[in-house]
């Protein structure tokens, strides 16, 4: 392992810097929404790097980038990246840390002259957030060829606009297949997102695997009513029942080993202060990093949810928009980012990434493993979302680490 | 009393038909919010209405409108009356049916030449339902006295329209006032937006009480966080706060005696599905007749809301929107209305109001009263909100009898 190679963190802070300032909010966040302006300059900031750095750029049909740098031999690709589309109101760190970190890692390689004997490869995924068009991690769900590019374009957003329409009007689109891609291992700097290695005060998450997530949209209907005239055994209130079901995801969370259960989207309708509500909606949000638990808890939620409303009278439709089954990531990688923690003197803990990530979705494929950094107090998905430089570079430095390792290995 | 005196059925039947196509929407239901164009519509055809039947028109400075008929000596007015503003998705009888009645009994009592002692009015309040601004039963509580109309034009709407902005454009307003009026009864035929009458197979609801009701705004502020990543223990979760109180609406409901709370109004933020809901408004409805036992419900929500909060590190803010305490009627005219549906053959029985009405408003400074007539499936503040013709015309000839009994009475 060569330690005296090393990141520039002042370079690497500036990069994250000047990828901020597109689509930037007050109070330094970014708003990137995938398939949007902002997130469509900040792909031609990120390709106009990789050309700079003498990348041979590669674009697929939904977008995802990729820019490699020649080994003495040809063979398969050692990667690492991220993406750098936002949530409405995001952070500068989440996604973009990870490309920026990737890209100073092939400066930091141009400037030691280090040749390898794999090629290295920056990956820049699109619409990972999912905030605009789901699925989420919509372009590593295309690169594993679990979607196809063709259903990947007709998502549509809440106006009406498709994917395909998004892509074409912007020109985002390559002509390369990354279905194809054939990579030795895809590895992700992220920060934590989560509140663990602040709490614990280490700088490294070695992360092993990343909890399952299921989502569930219910609507409730039952029937609108006057609050003042219609006598309580008459009601039957879709809102009652909703109130119950978000009282039942924090039971959920008590009762299930390792479960997280959530519910952060609530419409009523008519929502009308004296009108008993009609119709509500509302997503459960299940994680658990256990497969089988993670049934079980949608097995108990749908028991919960179905004897809830048929004590009220109300009507139940269930759609599962999300099933993400919990993904272990490659022991050997996550042996070799522990290494290159140890022998760089950072203090480091074994994790289970909360969040889904492309790397998660990559590891159905190829060898795939993930680096944490801290999060100041836990925050993500918001403008104050801030990790310290120094954390920064330190991960950085653990992936070039590792990567250069896998690029000489070379078998 | 004279029971051959009576409406005409087939006139009050097309009035409110012709009524009810100023606003129509699909499904025979009407949109009239106050101090917009169609309730300025509806407004014109009930002054035009009074001028054809010879009354003398009067409107105050928010826009109520009385039309009178001489009686053969001036003296205080028997008046009867409503209001022509609807809900956002109203039905065509609610309110509606009271103006419609009213003006039907002034052209009943054109059509025999009977003269009355006492002059007998027509009143239409503006903005009962307050759908589109706060208090709702402002048109009355001006007339009351207890609101002045220089507050009632600050009330603002969502998009920062005030009603004095509304008021003007639509000239609305005339130059008199309404809170020096000497009314010798107030008499509101209303339908009865709930299902007793309907259920139990009578027609005429002889009205002796209304509830008080209570409107509580709480705002829940916790911190919002990522769903994945979020330890339970660490999370100040305002949406699992908001599912605790609106269960325990239910609870209150069930424990004291007759309580009716409803939570109908929620609003969730930010509202995505894997964030933790940072912050959460939401209004408590709460009705009781019973003016000790509704400022029990209030004590206990309160407190429980408080202790909901307090467990989950979420801070709360509450405002009191609207309190109106139960409104007994007058018993001489709760008697009257009695003796004529009797006199008339009608089934009847004695009920509290549900709905907040003009007429509990008005009884805090007149002798008022309330006649119900049924609504089909309790069904009201909808499209498809329907009471009969017969039914219809029952009460209105129970108004007109009681209306008469009082003017003649003279004293």
């Amino acid at each position: 392992m060569n330690t005296t190679l090393h990141v520039n963190a002042h370079r690497l802070e500036a990069s994250i810097a000047e990828l901020a300032r597109i689509g930037a909010l007050d109070g330094g966040g970014v708003c990137r929404l995938a398939f949007g302006d902002a997130d469509k300059r900040a792909r031609d900031f990120v390709e106009q790097r990789m050309r700079e750095l003498g990348l041979t750029v590669r674009i697929d049909r939904i977008g995802n980038i990729l820019g490699t740098r020649p080994g003495r031999r040809q063979g398969p690709i050692v990667a690492a990246g991220s993406h750098v589309d936002t949530v409405a109101t995001g952070g500068r760190y989440d996604g973009a840390a990870g490309v920026m970190a990737a890209l100073e890692i092939i400066a930091s390689l141009n400037d030691a002259g280090v040749e390898t004997d794999l090629p290295v490869g920056v990956l820049s995924f699109v619409n990972e957030e999912g905030a605009r068009f789901v699925p989420d991690m919509m372009g590593s769900l295309v690169v594993r060829g679990d979607l196809s590019v063709e259903d990947a374009r007709r998502a549509v957003d809440r106006d009406g606009v498709t994917v395909g329409a998004a892509v074409d009007r912007l020109g985002y689109a390559g002509a390369d297949d990354f279905s194809r891609l054939d990579l030795r291992a895809y590895l992700e700097l992220h920060i934590e997102q989560g509140p663990m290695l602040e709490r614990t005060g280490r700088t490294i998450g070695v992360v092993e695997a990343v909890q399952g997530l299921t989502w569930i949209t219910y609507t409730l209907t039952g029937a609108a009513a006057h609050a003042g005239t219609t006598p309580i055994d008459m009601r039957r209130d879709a809102g009652l029942v909703a109130g119950r079901v978000i009282q039942f995801a924090r039971t959920l969370s008590q009762e299930i080993e390792g479960q997280r259960a959530t519910v952060g989207a609530v419409a009523f309708a008519p929502n009308i202060v004296n009108v008993v509500a009609e119709r509500v909606r509302l997503t459960v949000d299940l994680r658990n990093p256990d497969a089988e638990r993670l049934a079980l808890a949608e097995r108990r939620l749908a028991a919960f949810v179905h004897d809830a409303a048929a004590a009220e009278g109300v009507t139940v439709s269930a759609a599962t928009d999300v099933r993400v089954p919990p993904a272990r990531f490659d022991a050997d990688l996550v042996a070799r980012v522990q290494t290159a923690a140890d022998a760089l003197g950072h203090s480091s803990m074994r994790m289970t990434s909360g969040a889904g990530h492309d790397a998660q979705i990559l590891s159905a494929r190829f060898p795939a493993a993930m680096i944490f950094v801290p999060s100041h107090g836990g925050v993500s998905h918001n403008v104050t979302e801030f990790t310290s430089p120094d954390d920064l570079a330190a991960g950085a430095n653990v992936l070039l680490q590792t990567l250069v390792g896998l690029a000489e290995s070379g078998h």
